[in-house]
């Protein structure tokens, strides 16, 4: 087990990575104020793990909220239903929201907890690797507005991160491997020697070595932490976390949510930021073919699907980032363990590397 | 015209108190830092102001939103009509939402930037005496729960604040007699001589002489800038602001909402409290009777309607507190100028107190 803390504007806040922790109530009681606790998890991990966490609160109101599974349920209506649950049975202002699961259940549970009575207590104890690795971890909370993804939402920290590395033993191989992208993801925008790690360990990984996996974990959580204890409003240094995601989104959009996950389409996108930063004269085309290998060999796709053109992806980009969060900005490879947010990416530049 | 700064965690913000302020760009336009604006105001105040205030901005995307009026539409589904708008006109993380209206305008809006994109711009320009010495000062947002008031929100403070003496010319005797409700509370608790100031102008005040409202409304925003700074998220001393407001609440409750203004509630709820304060042998019969001749002169009620059951008042104020916010905590006077914040209040003193 081991734990480090986010030095945050408030108290800091502890995240603890290990085997076996679900079962130890002293991870969750110290950071509970009152004697109220209120579970919000999803059908697929609610049959797994909460009644373990519901027996280490024993001595606590433990009321559950069990969503049904899925990012269409990531609205503003699911968060009014967690209201009325909370005010019907009465919780105060001393109460703690636990958000039991991926980052779905993460986000609506931190959206949540940040509005209910201007905002009560809550933890994280997240079920996936790309929650426990990225979604729980530096307090973006929020919910989808039909009219775009995390529209809606606020920037609230938990009061401590439990992320068991047990849980990860039941994730299909799919969801598992998608996670790796942000993993991957680390290595690159910050940390040249994690990147070699996870090189040399990947095969490890995937059959889910709960040291390699521990490390990997660890490694990743430190990363995005040190960075956003710099930047937690993302004015500047925290948009690094960003490399492969304005690809990535564009690529979803398209592709329709559901039909590809996350950390594909993130793992797509790492690999389109890559072979710009070439164009770029940034990155070497040896780093860039290190990287493509370390993605397939985490089973993670480089390409977007041939039914997505070129011209309708730089559309899509444009689209989003121009219209919802002002110019065009992306983050780009220096060389491995070295990313840069940059504005100085043409259009023509973008065409040159999609439309080839 | 006059200006001072409320200091919190982050950048100090203004508030400005005069008159003929809405026409000055110059007091608006510092404060966006983006090209586009949305103004969200009601149906009262569109056609007394608004095109003041967009005459001022004509270099700027100025969007607008006429809510209808009233309590009823302090909702969630309001905040999520301003989000579609928001969202459909390609507002940026760099917009700014203008409320322009009283307070439930000014907490509706400043909880739709909060969450907007996980936090936009805002500014306050209030037009309702009671928006402008209270409401619109110390950040508290959020909207109406079908279970509660105020149920859910978000401390985010404004970007700068403008209080303009010439709009309360146009507001109904009732409403404007009501701000001084919360006006005599900020003498109440914190400055003893402002409460003598204002037994000695309370005449000039009600026929709305310029410059005795603009010392009232000024004096009244420091006092409560100045706790807010001391206590932004209510932790202790900021629950001063309170007095009243606990049988006020219970009152508008009871009455249902609509039947009584929030500030005459507070009135009778500041009346009672004196009582209770008399009781207790905090203060002293003479000075209950300063209290009760000053909120009487200024038109405001001291006395419950008859319809209302004392044990049902009871009963509603340990509902209300208990189970929402804890115990029963309750604001009392040592004496006039010194307010605390106690909760040696037994369900016996206040049976005695409101049984009478």
């Amino acid at each position: 087990m081991q734990k480090f803390y986010v030095a945050l504007d408030k108290s800091p806040y502890p995240i603890t990575v290990g085997s076996d922790l679900l079962h130890q109530p002293g991870l969750i009681t110290p950071y509970l104020f009152g004697e109220q606790v209120c579970i919000v998890t999803d059908e697929t991990v609610a049959p797994l793990y909460l009644e373990t966490i519901k027996n280490t609160l024993k001595n606590y109101q433990c009321d559950e909220i069990i969503l049904p599974d899925g990012e269409e349920y990531k609205t503003l209506a699911t968060v009014e239903l967690i209201f009325d649950k909370l005010l019907s049975n009465r919780h105060t202002r001393s109460t703690t929201l636990i958000a039991l699961g991926g980052g779905v259940v993460g986000d609506i549970t931190g959206f949540t907890a940040a509005c209910y009575l201007r905002g009560v207590n809550f933890i994280q104890i997240p079920t996936t690797l790309l929650a426990q690795v990225d979604a729980s971890i530096g307090g973006k909370t929020g919910v989808n507005h039909p009219l775009g993804k995390n529209m809606i939402g606020a920037f609230y920290q938990p009061r401590c991160v439990i992320c068991d590395i047990d849980v990860l033993k039941t994730l299909a191989a799919r969801e598992f491997q998608a996670g790796f992208a942000e993993v991957i993801k680390y290595g690159l925008i910050q940390d040249a020697a994690f990147f070699s790690w996870l090189e040399e360990h990947c095969e490890d990984l995937l059959k889910r070595e709960p040291n390699d996996l521990g490390h990997a974990v660890l490694r990743s959580a430190q990363i995005k932490s040190a960075i956003v204890e710099k930047d937690e409003r993302e004015n500047s240094l925290r948009a690094l976390l960003n490399l492969g995601h304005t690809f990535g989104h564009a690529i979803e959009n398209l592709a329709g949510y559901g039909n590809i996950l996350h950390g594909e389409a993130v793992a797509i996108g790492i690999s389109l930021a890559t072979e710009l930063s070439v164009i770029k004269k940034w990155t070497s085309t040896d780093e860039m073919n290190r990287i493509k290998k370390l993605l397939q060999k985490m089973n993670l796709p480089i390409q977007w699907s041939p039914e997505i053109s070129g011209m309708a992806l730089v559309k899509q980009m444009m689209n989003d980032k121009k219209n919802i969060h002002g110019k065009l900005r992306l983050v780009l490879l220096k060389n491995i363990g070295n990313g840069i947010v940059t504005d100085e990416v043409s259009e023509e530049e973008l065409y040159q590397s999609l439309l080839k």
